[in-house]
């Protein structure tokens, strides 16, 4: 069967397939016969590779990054309390409401320039505290890579983090492409977990098939973590499948240079289009997404023969994501056809 | 990395791996870019190829038997109506209360002998229509194969159908196995819809890997699903990767040959046990699955050599299902080891 | 307007209207400005009252006993943990599913000859402790009086609780009608709510008017229960309204004396009614309920005069309610009444 | 007991207590036996009257607001439907999460200065319809009086009802204050509902206790709504106490007089601090609510001797409500004492 795009998509890091690495990870776990339920060897083997990389308490499997977010929030919240978030957030536009149907919660949602929150903008919105007709701040969620392609140095991250713990709230952050954050700000995942309650960790848009982590950062977070998962229907029988992914990204840190690529990738892409008039680099390159600002005539056109988003209609800004398998010629007659346009 | 058991397990058909042709298909399938939540080449062929075998209005693709099930019956509740269920109804016993959760549906569970739903039985349940104070029945839930690994005949399917339909009830139809259904009645898989409002048709214990199909045969019930779905954070990204363990199962009707080897399989171990003094068979054998009791002492016996499930401790139950990939060997042996207790 | 029965119901101690010291005390409230939301010296006094009465932590007042229920086992609860409770427990049958859409939570029902569980009865719902397939069990929920008018004495009450607390589970008590106990087994309140970790207090079947208290017995539970009171749409602004009404019910314990008339006109019906052949009745009477089986064309004819509900068709067994208002006439001529049919 | 405030509060509507002729509508209700949860006939004459008023397909009698607005949504919306409403909406704020736990469902919150929704702000948040990630916008709730005292015109109602109605959108009116409205712009109730598909008319603001109606406009929303406000538990057993205070409210239109009444106060009150040097005037007073900004200094010596919230700190904006049982007296002084700070 053939594919539907002849050129490279800029659309999504989740346009890709998997990485070779993944495929045949996934052929070896097919070996017989295996506990179900995540008490096979690769899960044990996974979590344990997890745990070690993230200095974490707990590392669990789900399917996608919707369900990673929610378990790991989930895990966080009373009935009557809220996640602070950036109106920008997939949690908060993306998932379809899943927070307020799985969770029964609100999202307290904030603007977030550049799609970052810090101490200031959440302290705006831990008014009514004590007040029992207000639905009670407890979970902080981030992302690391922003929607908007930036990332939290780790500095920004102790601020935040430290800010959260004065103020008794937890902080989850939304990895969904934290490898292209680790490569970006050229730090271990221990350290982008350190302060962090929870965190899930992308495999999918990292080369993988349907196959995110969640790592828990407290102990006590972990008896009731199996359950939910559960519940919220993320509990895969034939687990090693997805655990086998997992070991395959992290032996000899394929998602580390998965993500340096991507990143390389997005770099080239930006600096291509420095020098084409009319084209505006709208939020600095910190991972593999380029925002730019270009006229509509001319996103128009291009579209006719590449793959990507408009982002932001209103404004006339576009996303350009690379992948682990965007390659250098990709980019560059990206960048020309880019130049061509007018 | 070695697989944990050296024998084949009976433990259930999720111990199994993957059919070789579905490792096939996922390695096919990563061919280069494809757009993403199912708008791919893999994922139009599976449903086209899914409607028509069904004669149905659509089919999705989910990650479990939870999903399909919860997803399925909540395209036909509004939140004050129930789901008619059996007792030993894996809806009821094993999903953590998703239900209760997801829907927050109420389950008007009844005992079913046999683990089949008859008219009488669901009448039994229908007191209080009409009365503000109780929670409304209004979808009917069965397995086919049952908990028990019964199949209910097509004429019963039809008598409780029809029943439903003059009641002003929905029929929905969990079909993780339903492969061994249509093995074992020897009929087409749109036989097994007819009548019926919506159902699942389960890939993972057929030889795939975190795949099922929740199947549509209303058309009204079809605009909402997507949405449902995403919801109920069950929407992959790299959909092909799933839809493509579909197109290998139905090409040449793969599942229906690897259901009659599972049927034979479990029909060769009821058959190799019938002459085993003090093993008697429970159910009737109608699909992959043989229940036998047996005395505790030669149950504890075996268990240390053979994987298999102990299902009802009180009257010294067990359950043993066979799989696509056991052998008549391993069939064989394990009578032996059976025989041998004492 | 005139009222719709002419003679007194024997329909429910909720057909009675309310007690004249009730809406006296409604009058009263209405002196002016108050602050809203249970900041008024009424709530602070009835509170107050009802800690003192029950040895209690807190007292929060609600609208109805649904409420009551649902509140009180919510503040025990974690999302994937379920309420072991009678089949034929109120809110199991009579809540319209309110229990599974507000708390999102399995109800595990077992069957309980005479309403009530006992050690053993509930034992036999905690297997699958620990398995993630499984709901949970945290909460017993029981009612005193039971829905079939039986009381649990002090003695099966400490024992079930002690029983509860041994397994790391919680023992809540529907307390619709817990006047009436307190009455039948002539103890104070604080003797029905040791051992228990929260309870209702019915105010509306006691004299009031959509007045229900809910009681925590443990300090912890505290905090969050304004805010679940809230969410849950039970936070009335006037709520001195009903406040006055539980201090009207406490003074010169009111609600024990009211408890004591209903309960001895049950005494006098059942009583009356030995004595009439064909007429058995069904359970202890150990409140102000009389459950009696008789001949269905008798029950017929005595509903076109009399008003009271059929409990259960099959059996034929319907049930005798009597109030704070009941009077001995009213018990004689219904007595005469019943005796009359043949 | 004596009632906490010596002087009249400003703080809302609800610091008052009854009118006279509610409490007197309570105990004229107290005649004897009545069929509960709504079957009597006061229930039955005051819906009639509802209805009748409305030009309604039914009335619907609940305890607070909260749960009307919940009940009246969540007759509209599938699960993943949302509500677009305005960030200062009381469904929004000042709910503790009930729609979100009850409902499920995301608020899709828009900014609007005056507290009023436009066609034009409702269409900003329209984006994304069809597509499966996002919350599909499916009803537009509004409040009349909005949360900042102003009232919708009946042409604005129109025009904002016409433009629901071409996008497939339901309207739902928070009717808490309705009265004031009509009173404002001396229109009928019916007038107000004309174009609306549910609204709330609030009975506690208007002299009543714990007394809302759900009003539905739409023949199809009355079979499920007796089932919704059961399961969200809003079913009173001894609901002619209720019904009976909306007999009162309307019997001579008394609802109109008493928001005549409170509407005149605000505006005596608004004339009266016109002319005191820095005191602004911030909303347009049109209901018995008036907005002002004035020192923080003076709000804090104003706050010692009288009962009003600051309503937004940050800007320095304090909210003055006025009631049915608000003097010309009450303003005056209260006039007099803010003439006095500086």
């Amino acid at each position: 069967m053939p594919v539907t795009t002849r050129r490279k998509s800029f659309g999504s890091d989740n346009h890709s397939g998997a990485h070779p690495a993944v495929v045949q990870a996934i052929a070896d776990a097919n070996g017989g016969d295996s506990p179900p339920y995540g008490a096979d060897p690769w899960t044990r083997r996974a979590a344990d590779d997890l745990r070690a990389a993230f200095g974490a308490s707990e590392a669990l499997f789900v399917f996608n990054g919707t369900a990673a977010n929610v378990l790991g929030v989930s895990l966080l919240l009373r009935p009557y309390e809220g996640v602070i978030c950036a109106e920008s957030s997939h949690l908060n536009v993306d998932e379809c409401g899943a927070a307020e149907r799985v969770l029964g919660s609100k999202l307290l949602t904030v603007p977030a320039p550049d799609g970052k929150l810090t101490p200031e903008i959440v302290a705006s919105r831990l008014g009514g505290r004590g007040d029992e007709h207000r639905v009670q701040p407890r979970v902080v969620q981030i992302a690391q890579v922003t929607e908007v392609g930036t990332c939290y140095s780790l500095q920004e991250l102790r601020q935040l983090s430290d800010f959260c713990h004065a103020e008794g709230l937890y902080l989850f952050v939304d990895g969904a492409r934290l490898a292209n954050a680790a490569a970006y700000l050229e730090c271990e995942l221990a350290d982008l977990a350190s302060g962090v309650d929870g965190l899930s960790f992308g495999g999918t848009k990292n080369g993988a098939v349907a196959a995110e982590a969640v790592i828990l950062m407290r102990e006590e977070l972990v008896p009731s973590a199996p359950f939910l998962r559960k519940q919220q229907m993320q509990l895969g029988s034939k687990m090693r499948f997805t655990a086998a992914q997992f070991i395959a990204l992290l032996e000899n840190k394929l998602w580390l240079h998965s993500a340096q690529h991507a990143n390389a990738m997005a770099g080239r892409l930006a600096a291509g289009v420095a020098g084409i008039p009319g084209v505006t680099v709208r939020y600095p390159v910190q991972s593999n997404a380029v925002f730019a600002q270009l006229d509509p005539a001319r996103i128009t056109a291009l579209q006719r023969d590449w793959t990507f988003y408009t982002w932001d209609e209103r404004e006339s800004v576009v996303r350009w994501m690379t992948a682990f398998d965007t390659t250098e010629e990709d980019v560059d007659s990206f960048v020309a056809a880019i130049g061509a346009t007018r």
